[in-house]
């Protein structure tokens, strides 16, 4: 799978989980909406520094948004 | 850690394990050598293809880039 929608699928899931919205994310990270956006249908390309800003929001490490959700719990 | 030093004491540490010189990885990954020795010195915010890209080399996942090696192995 393309790294950018692994990322993008993998952050959707873990926004949904934490019960924000993309507006609500992309504040709290100072990222732009349409960036978050762009980011969960895969067509953004993100720094590991965004990574890093999106994962302390989610409570989560930057590395999981890059595991493939088959491979959760290694 | 500040993410970009993880990316680089991990791309290092993965680097010597496959018997890779900077050049040679750089060589590649379609790579300047001095972007990727500014990765493991920790100064470069590299993108998730590049990181695809160099994972792809060195035969790991792109994720592993980003995991703490006191980590490993979950």
């Amino acid at each position: 799978m393309d790294v950018r929608r692994l990322v993008g699928s993998n952050l959707r899931r873990y926004r949904k989980a934490a019960g924000l919205s993309q507006e609500e994310l992309a504040h709290q990270a100072r990222l732009d909406r349409t960036y978050v956006s762009g980011m969960e249908r895969g067509i953004r390309n993100p720094t590991v520094l965004v990574l890093q800003d999106l994962a302390s929001v989610l409570d989560i490490r930057a590395a999981d948004l890059l595991i493939e959700q088959d491979e959760v719990g290694n």
